[in-house]
């Protein structure tokens, strides 16, 4: 199903949503406060659509032309039934900018924020419609990784989550049901505990940073780029889940005890680490890496895209 | 550089390991004290061969003409420069195993463990040669997933650990130093504080099993297939890693805390996870399940392999 959306603000995220959505075929209407960011936004959408095609993602760059680059708000928020916001990450401008939003669209337009961060209990805690406001936290870039974090506030209407949910798979993404709101959602979380232990061991002396990034691309991150952690497990034991934590949760509770610290996030443990890493890819070399990674989530897009075809129920 | 090994035990992981190492050109002596387990171990190794070949990872299966079957102990080791063993997982039979094992090859063949939970300094302690004994703990099957972890005694002698480094690499895998000795190595405390905070979220309702899984396979999961996630956070401020820890320690420091409580393993709430995966995988598709994993490992690999190829710096 087709949709017509208006993405608030034309920033990286921003951005990346109007690509996510004009790929799906909905219509766009892209708004920015700024009209220089607005301008300079159609070359970098461009630009990106140009990778996804030569990369194979997409057949051609036609689809840019859903994009309607809006300067005046009220023109882009005209008869949309979703807006996602992509504005700056502060409570008080959230708060300041659905109100603005609010009073510009029928009440049955549902208001999503790109926030990894922010609850929706504060920034839309003081609107007149509080229900049609969640969460909608994507991963960057969106338009090659497809996980949506939902994470509605206790005000939010389960109709707008499902709403939302379906838009989202419309979209080509992959949405997530936060189902009560927590500090780092569920992604960040996730990657917060394995980060935390990460800077435990090699704050630690138990293993060197080239060593550490080594145990998970070729090893955990393997299964992980296809399976979650829960299903990991469920294979790995003779008689599924259940077997499994009869057999080894014991040892991940125990090990959750020598865990509970948190880990040394300071500037002296951080300028180590930064050396280490500087050690392994120079500061100059950042901007390639950063390409070279870009180049390989869209191999991988590729990758999956095709054992996909080869398998739906992958 | 090519090596003459022995292989001891003719398990899962022996034979998965007789493979590694054939494929890589090694010369295999593959011990089981149970001779039925050797007879039958020459077919799954066939199997595992042909399915590698038909996946395009080997030219064809001739490598595992480099497998000797060798019912005979002192044979099995005559020679080698490296034992891998893969005997029971438990420390009586670990010790008994080491001493038997001592006593049959010369003082500088280097004696290494698969073990995922016993430490080198107790099965090892009582030898007359523990300098030359190390864990080199595999993840299965370490045919299709490369890291290796290496973990050293305070007795294992730094020339050791660097000589099984070489020959793991030699071998085509990855292998990682784990400096100190510590429970659960490097990989499984990583996937140990990730499962942790899974339990957390998924027994406190805050998630689906279903979501959170796909949290990781549609999300955090493609970028550590490639990446570890060190070089991740490293990419993900303008400045680099130590950058990236002045926005984002505290929220990850702050996080810790609520996640230094132990999770509940207990079977009540395993029950619910189990039913949770059955009603996404009923029990008689767990063995179908598991084939089309390895077979998505195998598909894996060769997107990697072709990556690799494009971009060795990768």
């Amino acid at each position: 199903m087709s949709h017509h959306v208006a993405v608030i603000g034309a920033g990286l995220i921003g951005r990346a949503w109007a690509i996510v959505f004009a790929r799906a075929g909905f219509e766009v209407a892209l708004y920015d406060i700024s009209p220089d960011a607005l301008a300079k936004a159609g070359e970098s959408i461009e630009a990106a659509a140009a990778d996804l095609a030569a990369a194979g993602l997409v057949a051609d760059t036609a689809f840019t032309t859903c994009i309607r680059r809006e300067p005046d708000l009220a023109a882009a928020l005209a008869g949309v039934d979703y807006v996602q916001e992509c504005g700056p990450e502060t409570l008080t401008a959230k708060q300041a900018l659905f109100a603005e939003l609010e009073r510009a669209v029928t009440p049955d337009t549902i208001l999503g924020s790109s926030t990894s961060g922010i609850l929706a209990s504060d920034f839309a805690a003081k609107l007149e419609h509080p229900e049609r406001c969640l969460v909608a936290h994507p991963v960057n870039p969106p338009y090659l990784i497809p996980l949506v974090e939902l994470v509605p506030a206790p005000a939010t209407s389960a109709a707008v989550v499902e709403r939302v949910r379906a838009l989202m798979a419309d979209a080509g993404q992959v949405p997530i049901t936060v189902r009560r709101e927590i500090s780092g959602f569920v992604l960040n979380r996730l990657q917060g505990a394995l980060l935390n232990e990460a800077m435990r061991l090699v704050g630690g002396g138990y293993v060197s940073a080239a060593d550490l990034d080594d145990t998970v691309k070729h090893g955990l991150g393997q299964r992980w780029s296809f399976m979650g952690p829960l299903e990991t497990i469920d294979l790995n034991a003779p008689g599924g889940i259940a077997d499994y934590a009869t057999r080894y949760g014991p040892l991940y509770a125990g090990m959750a005890e020598t865990q509970a610290e948190a880990p040394d996030w300071g500037a002296a443990a951080m300028a180590e680490l930064e050396r280490a890493r500087r050690e392994l890819l120079a500061e100059s070399e950042l901007a390639a890496r950063q390409e070279w990674r870009d180049r390989r989530l869209m191999a991988l897009a590729v990758h999956k895209r095709d054992m996909q075809n080869i398998d739906p129920t992958g």
